[in-house]
């Protein structure tokens, strides 16, 4: 019998690779953080003497979602411009709480409860892009949670940082801080075409062949920004981003809400990826990206939480559900954005998007465990056909019971735990009320 | 000090009425299954003795949800079509499944599922449309839930009933049945313009007029429909309905996504209103009801969940932020479907359209009790701005903490239990198995 760390004895196990497929009475068997063998229970329990033996006897389990668009830090802003036109809700709440808030310390205390919020919800990794991107990866991974962080450029200036150049210079330096934790990895996060020069984005170009990175950046959000780049460049911004050498396997594309059959062409031939964002696209009105389309046309199309600030849930699988609905309602095929797709899209797709596919992204040998277990026992999963199809359509969050991020059980019945078992929730939150205040204070909002 | 039943203390209540107010820090006192006043916390703790005192120092109380339309018993079939076009998930599963599989037993076994998941996702009230609905009210009644029940009349025969007389005939026997309890009502459900003859839609605005009853009937859900109907009849289905005297305020039309201006501005003149069920109108392919023009217009918009085949949840809470979000996305108005709206529409305005409003849908003296407290406290709800809009866009049924019917304390610590206090859902789950391999057998799938 191998010694090994840990063995999950599941239900159901959906590996993503190969797609769809869903095995039954299965063991995952974990050593080292990695996943070292994937086979029958019976054959299991046989071969392996684990340390710990997890019975998962009416659960489906899953890798780790990967979020491949957030601003975790923004969770302090949870809710505070609702239901407000898109100029208001950026003029009068979150350009200027953002300029009287944001500090190292908001980021860390804000990305800390986001990374809470994700964990709980079944995601084991996120792609962020915020200010101190420093503070967003430590706080990541002190909750246990795999970091992709973006190296943030903008022309103006924040506290964070003066001039693009210095945006790029302390997000490098930021990279350097974490070379030593292999749970943490990098983009390069140009924040959107309206924000940053073409000098800059040809910097980034460089930059991103020279070290490897992917390229995490905000693409024809709104139509506004479509037209604004069509007076100013005479271009639409992704002919412009492609004239500069952005449009290729690195790029995400996040959002891509107004994309012409051109345009989705471009990004299939390019392997580009789409980081579909459907709360926060429906939620500030800018409309429904096209994502039967881009799935039918090859795109690599991954899914997206957004900030907290624009959706309000840092919740995967809410968006993987709404992204299946709307993928049908839209294009009138109740066959598109199937179960399987969407599953591949919230896991492996993203890997790949991200330059993890190598590690993370499905249940397989040699690759990390990343691993989300689904307790389908309860009223609101029951009957179960087909587990798969329930995990999209008819799982919320609240199934999530067991998460394991490269083989540490970081989230036991539902709580996020620390080495001794015991919930960090308290010390997570216990810096909240005064975020809270100091955001009711500015805008002069009652308590 | 008045003797009490019970005295909720709350930390927020959004009564409803006035529309999007937020009381902080009021209660609420329950005497004989109604409410009997809503103030300041303090003066409620001078002023009455109750049997039982329910603290709730991070919740929001709202009034219990109340699901415009749904067929409760096909819980019993969630998840066993999906991601097929419309008419393969028809013919090829949800008909030749019925004919199978449906009987009285069928309709209790799973609206009994269906009712533990609406409480415990905080919908205290549904409108119901399937076969046996003396059935229906039985399973809803058993379990502590308040019904409105549809006297359904199709054509066509099955196992329930020969034609459309027999169906109304029975219906009306199950009217009979539960004249004698408070918490059933009953509305008359043909079930659609392409199923029921001009002569049967006749007999029924008679029968509504006579017995004072709501028209509960799917109405425009598919772009076909119309066509049809054109074909048919030479008029759109909405029109025909008019002509035969259908279209007033007893109207709940349920989908309604193929309206047209003039349709539009017919059901707001007759005062008709439309039960929207976004999940199942995308996870179909149906389309995307025009929730923002329907409201703009002041049409009473109210929200359903469908039946678990094509949901595949019965939360509606879940179809309440689909539908704000939707509203917003399609129209391109971030302001519209405001969460108030959104909570109406859930609560009040479902009340109004099912001819309850004097009796349940909002917080106020005189009303039955029907009351639901989320849980705001967690992770996933922090920071809180403003309660109500996390209600709508934050919240999942998760945060459904406790919930009352008629001031009976139904859900405790989301349990939906029986008078002693203990949970019901293994009871509940216990005919499962059985209706499950039933099903399988048919559809020749593996377990």
């Amino acid at each position: 019998m191998k010694k090994i760390d840990t063995l999950l004895e599941c239900r159901w196990i959906a590996p993503v690779q190969p797609r769809a497929a869903v095995l039954a009475d299965h063991a995952i068997a974990i050593d080292g953080g990695r996943i070292v063998a994937l086979l029958p229970l019976e054959q299991a329990r046989l071969e392996f003497a684990p340390q710990a033996r997890v019975t998962l006897p009416h659960h489906l389990v899953t890798p780790g979602f990967v979020n491949a668009h957030t601003h975790a830090a923004m969770t302090l802003l949870r809710g505070v411009g609702d239901d407000l036109p898109l100029g208001r809700w950026l003029n009068e709440r979150i350009w200027p709480l953002e300029a009287a808030l944001v500090s190292d310390q908001f980021v860390y205390d804000g990305t800390r409860l986001a990374a809470l919020e994700m964990l709980r919800a079944g995601t084991t990794c996120c792609s962020d892009m915020y200010f101190y991107p420093e503070e967003s990866a430590r706080a990541l991974r002190d909750v246990g949670m795999r970091a992709v962080v973006g190296i943030i450029a903008i022309e103006f200036p924040t506290a964070y940082a003066t001039d693009a150049e210095d945006y790029l210079r302390k997000g490098l330096g930021a990279r350097d801080m974490f070379r030593d934790d292999a749970l943490v990895t990098f983009t390069l996060a140009p924040h959107a075409p309206y924000t940053v020069a073409d000098s800059t984005l040809a910097r980034i170009v460089t930059l991103a062949e020279e070290l490897d990175l992917p390229l995490h950046m905000h693409v024809h959000e709104t139509a506004h920004e479509v037209t604004e780049s069509l007076t100013q460049h005479g271009v639409r911004p992704l002919a412009r981003l492609d004239r500069l050498g952005l449009v290729s396997e690195r790029l995400i594309a996040v959002h891509a809400v107004h994309l012409d059959d051109t345009e989705i062409a471009l990004l299939a031939q390019r392997g580009a990826s789409v980081a579909h964002c459907p709360s926060s696209n429906l939620k500030l009105a800018s409309g429904v990206a096209r994502v039967a389309d881009l799935m039918s046309q090859g795109v690599n199309v991954v899914l997206g939480t957004d900030g907290a600030a624009s959706n309000n849930r840092l919740d995967l699988l809410a968006e993987g559900r709404l992204a299946a609905l709307l993928a049908k309602g839209v294009s009138g095929d109740a066959a598109a954005a199937p179960a399987a797709a969407i599953l591949e899209a919230a896991t492996l797709g993203a890997a790949r998007a991200l330059g993890l596919a190598q590690r993370i992204g499905s249940i397989e040998a040699g690759k990390d465990a990343d691993l989300v277990a689904f307790d389908l026992s309860e009223i609101e999963t029951q009957p179960c056909f087909d587990p798969l199809s329930h995990l999209i359509y008819a799982c919320g969050r609240e199934q999530v019971s067991e998460v394991w991020v490269a083989g540490v059980h970081v989230v036991r019945k539902r709580q996020v735990v620390d080495a001794s078992g015991a919930s960090i929730s308290a010390a997570v939150m216990a810096p909240l009320p005064a975020w809270q205040n100091r955001a009711r204070q500015f805008l002069n909002v009652p308590a």
